[in-house]
């Protein structure tokens, strides 16, 4: 059994939670008042917001060390819908994995909209989870969780490939903000 | 009725054609002996891989003049499947429109595998073409070719999101490559 410790209470953070549990794995969901709360997961997801996760690595860096830590983040700039907040040529995974040289961070959920995780499907499709790290018994580790909760997994390569994964997120963001796609659709994969 | 001029008679520049006739519109493929042959389309797909589209331009350019020109390219290095050849800042189409700055110059069907414009499919969803430019009457007219031969058209926004068009072409290419995915497969849209 995989223990799963969650940062951050809203909507990504509860449909992963939901999804971990359905598979027989455990969660603990944190919010911002359980900063004193220890971290007792395998696997940590930062599912906060990517201008938070700072504050989060400043409260919690020494707890993540040998820890997965699964980055969820879009760092969109929500104030024009037209760019990232980070280096065109890096990623926020990359960014983190800087800040934590000890934990094993690996991109996944960025892909997802909450209710595709809930739902189990993205139109027609089942969902796919997409997870790239350079850790890869971290990715068959979170991957096993996944399925186990009834989705698909797909090993999406390096952390390099979190610059594509971030662009896929900010791209479907984009059309469900601009209405051309729903929040409960999105890219599905066929394999 | 549109006329389509397709330049490369590769997979993709057969689909292409294929996908503008069943829809009851024109198509001209031309290949690299037709160096000589006028450019009547209305639309012009440059369905040739990035690095042959300088060569294309050299002999093109004037021809290209008011034109609706799209291009499909996804700059891989293909010698690492590791990166794309364009700045991380930019795209492939950027650079292109950069060259003529005289045409409409479009992104589309980057994202698709060639398999999945003649099936009409990607998994059990419908093949979605996703555009993207600046131009909102080239896009709407490549739309309705694409809509006529019974797939679907997804306005992707302006050309700055080529980028994160060329960014899922490059993951969906890289996927494949490995046999995470198939060619028939990728990503599919609901909306």
């Amino acid at each position: 059994m995989t223990h799963v410790s969650i940062i951050g209470t809203g909507n990504m953070g509860q449909a992963i939670s939901s999804l971990v549990t359905k598979g027989g794995n455990t969660a603990d969901l944190l919010g911002r008042a359980d900063a004193d709360k220890p971290l007792t997961g395998d696997i940590v997801v930062l599912a906060v917001p990517y201008p938070a996760v700072e504050e989060v690595l400043g409260q919690r860096a020494s707890e993540l060390d040998g820890k997965i830590v699964v980055d969820i983040t879009n760092p969109l700039d929500f104030t024009t819908f037209d760019s990232l907040t980070v280096p065109a040529d890096s990623s926020a995974t990359a960014q983190i994995a800087a800040q934590i040289p000890n934990a094993r961070v690996i991109k996944a959920f960025n892909t997802n909209f909450a209710t595709t995780l809930t739902s189990g499907s993205v139109g027609d499709a089942q969902t796919t989870v997409t997870i790239a790290g350079d850790d890869t018994d971290a990715k068959n580790t979170l991957a096993d969780v996944v399925t186990a909760g009834g989705l698909k997994a797909l090993d999406a390569g390096s952390l390099k490939r979190a610059r594509e994964l971030e662009s896929v997120g900010f791209l479907q963001i984009t059309l469900a903000a601009a209405e051309r796609i729903s929040w409960t659709g999105g890219f599905g994969i066929a394999d």
